[in-house]
C-alpha cells in the first residue's frame, strides 16, 4: 500500500511515539513552559522519533476561552517563517532542538478574517510545518445528563483530509471528534496509504469510558493500521471560591497506542505522564496480508471517496 | 431516520430478539431437529419477536461441504411456494406456527447455473420470505499460525446490500466476514435508515477473541444502530480414530448483542443456549439526538454511496 508512494525509497519500520499527557492551565505561559518540558524529556532521555501533544494544549478547553488564546499567523505546509505564533514558535524550535517530528496538538488559530479554528500543526526534524490540520467535525453534542459542548458557537471547521508524509509513511491525521467519523480514517488508509493514524484528543468523562478506546480500537481494526492519540491531563475541579474564567473542562485522559490488529500496546490513566510506545509499522502490512480487507471491497456495491 | 421511511404509521420499539446457538453436526437431519428445537423454546417459554440462527447450521463450515449440503430453490422476496429447500420449509413452518420472525442464519445455496451461495433467508411471521442476502464479503484469509480459509474456493459472492422492513423499522443484514466491512454497515444505517443489524457469523478461535465483539461494538457506535450476532455453539474437535468427513471448524461462539452506545447488553460462552436481548429501539433516536454524527458527515469531504 503505502511502501510504494514513498519518494524516498524503502520505508522506515520502526518508530518510537511518545504521548505527551499534561495538565492544561488558564496561564498561556505556563502550558508553553510545559510542553517544553514534556518535549524535552521525551526527546531527550525517552528517545522519541515522534511527539504527539494534547488537543488545546495552550489554552482552556471552552468555546468562550477560543478567541482569547487563538493565534494567527500559522502557515501552510510549506509557509513562511518567522512564526508569529509563540505556541507554533516553540514546537519548531524544539523539532530543530532535537531533530524531533511534532504533531502539536491542537491551538486555536485565528485566520485573516477572524474565523477561528482548532488546528494541529505538524513539524518535521528541520522545522518544517509539513501539515496543518483544522478540524473538520465541530463537537457539538448534547448528551442528557452527560456532556454538552458546542465547539461551533466560536469554531468554524476545516476544509480539508489531511495526511503527511514521513519516512515511515504517510500519517493520517484528525482532531478528537474527527475519530468517530469511520469514512475520515477508511480514506486516510484507503486512499491516502496511511499506516498510522494521529488523533489528537480531548474526550470527557461521559464519552470518554464508554468510547474513546473503543473508536480508536475501531478505526483500528477497520484501517489496518496504527492508531496513536494524546489527551490533556485531568485536572482537579477548582475550588468554588475561585473558579476560573472558563468553563471548568474535565479531560479523559488515557493517551493511548492501538495496534493494526486492534490491540492497546501502550496507555496510561487520567494523570501527566508520557505514554511510550515502540511501534513496527511493518505489522500493518502483515496484517494487511493476513485479512486483506483492503482488497476485498466491494466497490461494485459501494464507494466511499474523497468529494 | 428510519421512523420517516415506515410505510404503516409509529414504528415499534421493543423488540425481544433470541440468538439461537446451537451446535451443527456433519447429520443435516440432526441440525434441522436442533434448529426446529430452539426455535420452540425461543418462540415458546423464551417468547421472542424475532430469532436469529447461526451461520451455516445445516452443514458443517467447510467449504469442501458446502456443494454437497447446498439447497436450491430458494425464492427471493416474496417469491413462490412450496419451497423445496428442506431447510427453508421448516424455517417457513415455524415462523407460521409461532407467528415469529426469522432470520435464518445461513446454509449453502446452489443456484440454476450450479453456483454456490452462503445464504440467509428472513421469514416473517406470515411464513413469507422478506429477505435473501448471500454473503457479498467471501472469507479469504491466511492469518499465519492461526486461520487459513477460503471460502471462494467453492462459494460466489452475493451481489446486494440487504435489509428488511419490519414493524420496528427497516434491519440490515450481513453475513459473518460482512461485518468486517465498515462502509456495508454504515450504508444499512445511513441510506437504509437501519436501527438494527443483524449478522449471523461463525469466528474462529483466531479472530473469534480478538475481533468478534470490537467489530460489533464498532458498528454498533459507528452506526448508532443495534448489532445482534449469533454464532454457532463450539463442537468439540472429534477424536483422531474418526475425524469427520470434513476439516473441523471451532466456533468462536459467543453470540452477542450491543446497544447503539456501543455497550454489550447480552453475550454468552461457546457453549449451547439462546441470548435473549429486550431492545428499545427508541435508544437509536436517544443516541443519534445527543451525538448527532449521522447528519455531521462532512459530505463535502468525503461521499459514501451505494455503487
Amino acid at each position: 500500500m503505502s511502501s510504494s508512494s514513498s519518494p524516498s525509497g524503502p520505508l522506515r519500520d520502526g518508530l518510537r511515539v511518545a504521548l505527551l499527557q499534561f495538565r492544561v492551565t488558564e496561564s498561556k505561559e505556563e502550558n508553553l513552559r510545559t510542553a517544553a518540558s514534556f518535549l524535552d524529556r521525551a526527546a531527550g532521555d525517552g528517545g522519541a522519533d515522534l511527539c504527539v501533544l494534547p488537543e488545546i494544549w495552550n489554552s482552556p478547553y471552552a468555546a468562550a476561552a477560543f478567541p482569547e488564546y487563538a493565534e494567527g499567523g500559522l502557515p501552510p505546509p510549506g509557509g513562511g517563517r518567522p512564526l508569529k505564533s509563540p505556541s507554533a514558535e516553540l514546537l519548531e524550535r524544539k523539532a530543530v532542538q532535537h531533530g524531533l517530528w511534532i504533531v502539536g496538538g491542537s491551538i486555536p488559530e485565528v485566520d485573516d478574517d477572524g474565523r477561528i479554528y482548532n488546528t494541529c500543526l505538524v513539524f518535521d526534524p528541520e522545522g518544517r510545518i509539513v501539515a496543518k490540520h483544522r478540524k473538520v467535525h465541530l463537537f457539538d453534542v448534547d448528551v442528557p445528563g452527560g456532556i454538552t459542548f458546542s465547539e461551533s458557537d466560536t469554531l468554524s471547521p476545516g476544509q480539508a483530509v489531511t495526511h503527511f508524509d514521513t519516512p515511515w509513511g504517510p500519517v493520517g491525521l484528525g482532531i478528537c471528534y474527527d475519530i468517530r467519523f469511520a469514512e475520515y480514517a477508511l480514506l486516510l488508509a484507503e486512499k491516502r496509504g496511511c499506516r498510522l493514524l494521529v488523533y489528537p484528543g480531548a474526550f470527557n468523562l461521559t464519552t470518554g469510558p464508554a468510547h474513546w478506546e473503543l473508536l480508536q480500537r475501531a478505526r483500528a481494526v477497520d484501517c489496518q493500521a496504527f492508531v496513536a492519540t494524546a489527551s490533556p491531563a485531568r485536572a482537579a475541579a477548582p475550588p468554588p471560591e475561585t473558579p476560573g474564567r472558563y468553563p471548568h473542562y474535565a479531560a479523559w485522559g488515557h493517551s493511548t497506542c492501538v495496534s493494526p490488529w486492534g490491540v492497546v500496546v501502550a496507555t496510561t490513566d487520567e494523570g501527566e505522564g508520557i505514554v511510550y510506545a515502540d511501534l513496527d509499522l511493518a505489522e500493518v502490512e502483515s496484517v494487511r496480508r493476513s485479512i486483506p480487507i483492503l482488497q476485498q471491497k466491494r466497490t461494485d456495491l459501494y464507494r466511499l471517496d474523497e468529494a
